[in-house]
């Protein structure tokens, strides 16, 4: 088996938390803090794989954005301007979880990459508020290959800006359906599991499981 | 504007009444019902457009039964092989929409289609159990082209299948995501939406909104 040569990470659910929007969420709508972050969280990726399959691409700050409109639309909430402002500006400061941000630290002997849905803006501005842009050597966004994951472009995209072959790739998502397109395309998975869900059955495993980002040290 | 030349419909949730499933589901995880016949559907999706996107196809029935795995993995309710067996075959036996097929019977102007994700084998076993099969001219299942809807080759399918221009062609789905796929094909589009939904933000508005399907016959 090949040496791992760089690892890959997922960045929302992954690096960042995006659990932490039900408490702004919260803020903006009392007593649906956590229906609307999880609403709007499905309803984000499920535009992401009909737009893809309908080859329709939009950025994902456009998806992030309709995704939420369609998620109060549905819950009956009145999403005026400035709560559209305001939850739309918490995508751009997710906090790192905090054991990720320890083991970024640490995992020093080969190069690290972010591999993203985000747009480039979202991305740029997350990570620079995170204080965490020195640690990656690349933070790639699949809006250059317009499609999302788990479109075998989106992972070829990493291929093409690490410059090394795709069995060299480590690639660590706590999205298991990420790590099930990671791997159908070819690259080494390490599924992080923090909150002990249940794999989905798409007939690919990951090659190991972890509970924090932080076993990755091992 | 061309005239309609064919009218084309989605079978689950549009024709047949995939609501009925939690009654079932009640009877076989009691109190749960409702929750994993809502899990199972939602999986079901995700799952027909994860594998359309990675290029792992598996038919219908195969993704039914594994969304139900995963369904009751997550509720960690035990799916032992009766109960599996019991509610797969709930799927094979879905009941028309009582309005719809009073529909059906009066829509006789134009040649009427089925076009859908299921199995050929599900498919024809579901018309039949409902009675309905003289009714329709094509029965056609996307498992000819290896991938599920909104993927335009799944709506070009019914255009080959049928022998009209895809202007001519009426699609009615309760799905909404189904009438963006069909939208963005080209199809004319009628969304049946019976629940009050609200629409998604997909770009792409049907041309027109029925409560009903013996509205289409005003």
């Amino acid at each position: 088996m090949k040496s791992i040569k760089a690892l890959v990470f997922d960045a929302y659910g992954t690096l960042f938390d995006v659990g932490s929007l039900s408490d702004g969420a919260e803020r903006v709508f009392p007593g649906k803090g956590l229906g609307v972050s999880n609403g709007w969280r499905a309803k984000q990726l499920e535009y992401t794989w009909l737009r893809s399959l309908m080859h329709r691409y939009e950025d994902f700050w456009k998806i992030t954005g309709d995704a939420l409109i369609a998620t109060c639309a549905a819950m009956k909430l009145t999403l005026d301007a400035k709560r559209q402002r305001n939850l739309m500006e918490m995508y751009l400061k997710l906090p790192l979880f905090g054991e990720a941000k320890r083991a970024l630290e640490k995992l020093s002997s080969v190069p690290l990459a972010i591999l993203s849905n985000g747009s480039p803006m979202m991305l740029e501005e997350m990570v620079r508020n995170a204080g965490v842009e020195r640690m990656f050597r690349h933070v790639i966004s699949v809006d250059e290959v317009k499609t999302y994951k788990p479109s075998a472009a989106a992972y070829e995209l990493a291929v093409t800006k690490i410059g090394v072959e795709k069995e060299e790739i480590g690639f660590v998502s706590s999205n298991f359906f990420d790590v099930a397109g990671a791997k159908a395309f070819g690259f080494r998975t390490y599924w992080v599991n923090r909150s002990g869900r249940t794999a989905d059955e798409l007939g690919v495993s990951p090659d190991r499981i972890f509970r924090l980002l932080s076993d990755l040290l091992e």
